[in-house]
């Protein structure tokens, strides 16, 4: 069963690796965890190929005791195991939250989404604050209780607006969402959270690169409309692609109803995409996503 | 109601017309043929703007003696209406099927699709034959009681081959369909055959133009793959689209179950934009197209 | 193209008509309209069979002095047409917008949805105010600057209740919409309002009708859930569909995931189905809908 | 990577297991199979519940030499594992073709569909025959190279003509597939195949059981069509679902284009049901199933 209640997420482990495809490794990790005492609720693994491809893991497990054991599973994982397999690895807690910051301009149709959501207990992020280079949704984000921070971004000089920002982020933040954040991040600035930040584009990437995607879309005459959730990497648009979905449109639509219509498809990716990651259900492997789902 | 009798049929016509918007089109037309004795079934009009715009409407209407009233209507129309209104307009008889002709290669689910329908009496066409550069699907297409001809391209030939297939198209081949047909028309031969050649390209254009489009998806680690059916133009994959459809893949689908779970979509996508032509619902306008469905 | 801005709207009226089909009408109305210096800007026509079926239509159209001239035009019609031809019909201007009650429970998804859209100018409603037997969405309600009223329900004495909600509703609210609604409404309270109480049900009717679909869904195992919006009669869950739409679920996901999936569905489903009702895009036909759009 | 060539198939196994959910099982699973040199490729698992429910998984491996040890390992498994765990549990080899058995009626587009991806190399299995109580689709079935067998059905005379299929299935039939067969098959028919008779009905299950679904679907108004393959059991479309889908539709659709449009669901719904049965992807558990794919 997904979900489940606080208690069982309290007691609830994750472990992700992404190593060298060999024989053994699902009997390795799963011997391993058995004898410390974890019941694997839910394991997931994917090989690119199983002779000399690269393998990924998630493996869900539950501890009576993780409190205690935790730090000792990690320690003796990392010493046993993830050496052997030459493995990547990542063991995280469900009652931990990620520190997440999101960031938005005028449109608040993606941020609400995520608000609204977190609200629900649907999404289980530390949302420590919203920034944006408008107040156009300050009220909103307030009155659910959360840190709103204005930075303005001033053309020809993002360095002073990027600067603030990483500020605010300070040293712990773990996810930068963008929300339809108008703004183009600093290669130094998408260099610090590698598969750390996660942006809505709104349309069916590759198509519509760039700016105005619904004018784009438009002009080509497309049946269907998109938007992308993806990792924010240097180039534009071009990083790892975590989920997409389209809706349905016309030539009686203009460039304005796909805007209207686009919403809903942007609202329900990109919360699809964050709750995947906070989940840690999504693996980045070269440009592309392994989603563990 | 859709599709109805052959009866029916036989006593129906469609009035396509494109022209510049104003005042009083749909009560001149429908008073016209009001006045001629028709009865309109299905209505469709769009206008991409009510004032300075293009406007477009397709009426299906029934006579008891379209027979003979047929030719004098057509006339009229001409005479009093069309240019009054500067009107583009075609008026064709549903008991016509158009003259259709499919080119195809190795490959035969698109073309299969096409001919199984046509059994079903779901596409109202007159098949006059299949042309292939390939022998993969002659005793399938033969067997279906269809016309073959094999004309093989060669590398660096590609005149004498199109001269062929325009010999076998003769003059009155009035639509051709391009059923995953993997040889590239010259700008001669597509001039030819204006909005009356339909290609199935397998990826959602304009994403993937050009050559092995679902590993180029594959490269790219989209999670939505599609096709898309547009009419045929000098700049490749660039046409107006018709239809276009996606379906779901993950991480765990490689290239060629992309190509395999692509079949059904461009099966699909085909079939659909190859039925609206033939029931003249589909208008062209620049570089899109104004479906009336 | 749809939408257009407020003054396009403050010129805007809308003709929806049902009448026994015949030869004319089309020609008729819209003869009509232009007769009296209408420009027809969008036409919708439906027949449930040419010959002694019943016909519809939806006839949007601008007059520069609606103003002064949409009462003379009301008059006129009713004098001219209607009586000719038996026709139910109904004038409606875009720029009144249709005073509006939202009913609410516990549950705030749907209700949220339909106030954020009303908020981002998509929804063309007079919200008067919002009716609960339960005060969780009171503060997010009022936040938004809509009246809230809070009217408990008593088992076994749903009488007190519907008086106290028909005495807010008092004798002009055109529509009430039941966003997750979770009494049942007097057979004597759905009357009052006939084709004009839409209630978003939570599965794809008919399947699962009554309480708890999620978990009938569940139950049977079925592979997609979905949401269906309705107009309220007597009988429960049975009135005409407006609209349904589903999401893809599996064996992994539990009664719980359902209700959360289903959320989505729910508040898209209801949203459409109220916001084509503004619209004037809705025609009962014995228990079926036509829906122009 | 799904599929695979023809040589990794031939050293593919499949382990299927159900049994009380408790601690240890995958790595107990995991490390057997690591034992014998199996090297797991993909590893599917589920649980009802980790306290007290029931577990589910799916573990393909490949061996080298699989064609001497996998008796060996099927014995091993048995005496080792099963019984500590009271598995339920299957082991098959994916070189192993499925005998199937198809059943139809007049209509033949859910039988050609499955007849076309089994040339296509899509559905591995063994097509022994196909059985009809027509004859329609004989010149068809016979063409792509497949016995065909004429069952008339009598009127009243149910036991004649399933007497006769029993005696064409033979004792070794491993699934049979109703590609819209129109008769309804005995309790002790049904019985003698368990899990293993797939139909495909011609509605979203549970709405619209029985006879003439598109016609009730019709009836009822609904907005989307759909289909359902399940494995039939004593109770009239009452069995466990394996994979549903639908299309969208409106009032403009009488009920002959419903069942025109319902074929294309029909065909993948079954088409899908189907390869994932031979796939051994499907699990049944109650009135439900586990789908591992």
């Amino acid at each position: 069963m997904l979900g489940g209640g606080a208690d069982a997420l309290h007691h609830t482990a994750r472990l992700l690796i992404a190593c060298p495809d060999r024989s053994g490794i699902v009997a390795a990790v799963t011997g391993f965890l058995y004898n410390h005492g974890a019941n694997i609720t839910t394991l997931h693994e994917y090989s690119t190929d199983p002779t000399g491809g690269r393998f990924f893991m998630r493996v869900e497990f539950t501890m009576p005791d993780l409190d205690l054991s935790g730090a000792a599973i990690k320690d003796a994982f990392g010493r046993v195991l993830a050496e052997r397999y030459q493995m990547q690895w990542h063991l995280s807690f469900a009652r931990h939250h990620k520190r997440t910051v999101i960031l938005a301009s005028k449109q608040d149709h993606a941020l609400l989404e995520l608000l609204w959501r977190h609200k629900q207990g649907e999404l289980h992020a530390d949302i420590r604050a919203v920034i944006s280079n408008h107040t156009d949704c300050e009220a909103a984000v307030r009155e659910m209780g959360i840190a709103f921070h204005h930075v303005p971004s001033k053309r020809g000089d993002k360095a002073t607006a990027e600067a603030r920002i990483l500020e605010l982020l300070g040293d712990d933040t773990e996810l930068v969402v963008l929300a339809r954040y108008m703004q183009i991040l600093s290669e130094d600035f998408v260099r610090r959270y590698p598969s750390r930040i996660i942006n809505i584009h709104h349309s069916f990437l590759p198509a519509f690169v760039g700016a105005r995607p619904y004018h784009q879309a438009h002009d080509r005459g497309v049946k269907l409309i998109g938007a992308t959730a993806h990792y924010v990497t240097a180039e534009l648009d071009a990083g790892p692609i975590i989920e997409q979905d389209v809706t349905r449109v016309s030539h009686k639509h203009g460039a304005t109803d796909l805007v209207r219509l686009g919403r809903s498809i942007e609202r329900e990716v990109l919360a699809r995409a964050v709750t995947w990651h906070l989940e840690d259900r999504v693996l980045v492997h070269g440009n592309k996503t392994v989603v563990f789902n």
